[in-house]
């Protein structure tokens, strides 16, 4: 019997970076927030306390920051790709991840943060093979109508009663790989149409149940693009629970709800074509 | 000498609440979290183990899921005022607090979390009197221009250099008091008129520190608007640190920003008309 | 009518910090969070833009830094005062608030984070007056029993059942002045009585309602302690409900139990001596 | 092309639980946090909003409560054995996994919230197939002596200067398979080991890197205990940066450092027996 290592990997994590590019009096902004994860070839320093073949992850944090001056941070999974090659090039796997933070204009120079969601990218590259996933995160909807649940297995612990009108809400988590390589302003396109189909499906969707909706949000971004190969959704359920008012002789007819934090519903599940290209070190 | 209760007070805290309207297929929701405050009469319970005179908090929240069915939520300064006059009736002294998160709408009755800010109303009631304070929390600004700090003064422990060109970052906490009553609509008129207000200032002010900034945002509020007396502002200044990209041979053009989580700078202060109406219990 | 400025004051919030010291093999460490405000004298950075009598908070952290080293870090109140001098020689009034994290030995030079509470010291300078707050977070008690809250008040909106055995939880939040100043290790042994009274005092008091628990809390430091003149405490009701069973044909005799975390209830008061000397800025 | 779903699971997360015990006046707690995750054949409810093979998140809380009522929560391993057999009766593959949050007891029936870290327990079952992993969170380890970072490699981004001396800081997670199935006290005792083993290694290795320090805890563990099979390890390198006291006229000998909070090292990976029974379904 020997004692081995498996599956170490390195790198830093949530480098927060601001770009500010100017033209003239209007400026515009990309907020970051950068993870990079190489492995592939790291074995020495682990078990021999070797550490020539360490790349410091201050070293990651400064190429992080000097990319985003040399090349700027257009769509973020460009500059993740970019991040990804070069860090490839010292490390068999490279893995570089951005999230994006939402900002509105007021005037030229000045910003509120505000929107819907964090865009998310996630690229992983090996040698001159490139992996890209794109996503986001805290998109936060709720239908007040169009939801209903029953219909469902009984057991001994099953006190639920039926429902034909509830409140749906959930935060959602989705990430998606691409059947092919987009440039430049294609991949903020391609977000923003996948981030509108996965609101409008939410929306659209009569819902028998969350498992339902996750599956018709799937389908409507891979039946309208294309270029989607496969969507991944994480969904909580977050119960909006009718409160009882009949003690103080008032009927609640779906008006007033308590939004319980904890538990909630967690449905998840993975919406993909048949024939989608294999998903190598995507994920 | 004798050991005494000073300054007792209780209440429910975080009455999380959604609630509906319904119009044929267009609903709309009000999305809050309430905290209820009693004080006045309560040493019994602390001194004596005596409840005859308490309100339980679980009645409180009961209190507030009825009054929101009973009487919708309109304006949240409204809906304060109904539930700590309620509340008044049984304590001398009770206050209201409400925090409302935003939402757009996607559809007739699909609604996403997004926006800005949260706003907030805090209503404090002593028998017939009404103290109401309005306000805003989470409200992140930045200017990529405008914005300089220098002429500082200088000790042993000072090694900041000056500069005439930095990012200006915050995130506004403010809550302002009226000269008098308002109904209806007109809460939330006044409300959008002080948030738009903030954030033009911030935006238009050329600033020599977040102290000028402040003094400007709460100025222009006041100025602007009759009906408001006092505006009390909480900016952390959310310091974004040019990164030194000289190693690596690169100019950092004010382009490249690290955004620190800690430490930040503070800065309070309360913008007032020198004859605004006494505060009485509003604070 | 003119607009005018009210109780500005600023500073830098959250230093954190670690002050290692070595004794040989054997280390000991501090891990502080200081924060420092100082007002009295700073109207003209808000109202003219005149920086020349504002001290950065730059410069107040590279304080934080240089004290520690110079002085090292004893007694956090010490630590506080020293800081909180320094300051006051610039600007009329200084606060320094500081926090430690509790940490075990593992070794000699080995550390694990643990143990029950932060513990915290305010101090605040004016001249040559200073004001001592001693304080505890985060220490979250639980009595499994000794509980009960009955002979409530009822209105309209009381639901809530009688009851003579509950689970009683809370997260203290206590700060508490001294009657005099103490020197060196005189903090500590202060502190580590007061945190002792507050936890054996929750857990002797058969408890009528939290309020009645609050009170003793604050009674027990007072009685025991002549070295303490006020205790200012904030607990929440930390709900444990007990979950009903029945439908299972389970019989619940205070057995399982949901630990709610919103609403809570907040149970807020002062014990004081009725010859506490002065309060003057303590607070 | 067709459009499928993949991977599809769905479950509760978050039941917060207490569980109290009573043996006359000395009773005992655990506080725990399940989460449970039902897979294998839950198509239909995504594809066709047929919920009858649906079990609602609902009746898997009342069952965790039910549970916790009838068998007692004794080892957290055993009360997710017991939940994950139940529910893999149900659909094919079920996961439970425990959180339990640590508590010391104060008086008889009184406890205070402390300790170290968060124990876990994940368990997965098909069929009569169980798979155990146990695990910690949020063991917050630092050494103040006995690491060094020097000897790594260098390219253009590189500028971090290498050191003989440094804080080690990081915040274990960490999971662990076993070579077989225990039984009652069994896992805690065997939880106690790995724990403390992990915080010795940590304490006595000479630190050239945390990888290196990774590999030395997980080696330690399987060198002195037979029964565990695997340990995933994943620490965040919790930079303490050496605070930069010249321009003062301070020396700075490795006391005074700033815990910085983003960006952190984040190191992974795990140590193996080679001939460790397979993996199955456990992670």
């Amino acid at each position: 019997m020997a004692i081995v290592l498996e599956g170490g990997r390195y790198g830093k994590a949530e480098v927060r970076l601001l770009r500010v590019t100017r033209d003239g009096a209007s400026h515009d902004i990309r907020d970051l927030n950068v993870t990079v994860t190489l492995s592939g070839d790291v074995d020495a320093s682990y078990v021999a306390g070797d550490n020539s073949s360490v790349l410091t992850t201050d070293a990651q944090k400064n190429a992080v920051f000097a990319f985003a001056k040399t090349h700027g941070v257009g769509e973020i999974e460009e500059f993740a790709l970019l991040l990804a090659r070069h860090f490839a090039a010292f490390q068999p796997v490279a893995r570089v991840h951005v999230a994006q933070y939402p900002w509105e204009r007021v005037r030229g120079h000045s910003f509120a943060r505000g929107g819907r969601e964090t865009r998310t990218a996630t690229v992983t590259c090996r040698g001159e093979e490139a992996w890209v996933v794109s996503g986001l995160e805290d998109l936060t909807l709720l239908n007040t109508a169009g939801s209903e649940f029953r219909g469902f297995a009984r057991d001994a612990y099953t006190t639920l009663p039926e429902t034909t009108d509830r409140i749906l809400a959930t935060a959602v988590s989705a990430r998606w790989r691409h059947t092919g390589a987009l440039s430049g302003g294609a991949w903020g396109e391609s977000y923003a149409a996948v981030a509108g189909l996965l609101a409008e499906a939410f929306a659209d969707t009569y819902s028998h149940s969350l498992q339902e909706t996750l599956f018709a949000m799937g389908r409507q971004v891979l039946a309208k693009l294309d270029g989607i190969a496969e969507v991944r959704l994480s969904l909580p359920n977050k119960h909006h629970i009718e409160v009882d008012l009949s003690p103080f002789g008032l009927d609640n007819s779906s008006e007033v709800f308590y939004p319980a934090d904890r538990p909630y519903g967690l449905i998840e599940g993975t919406v993909a074509r048949d024939d989608a290209p294999p998903a190598g070190l995507a994920w």
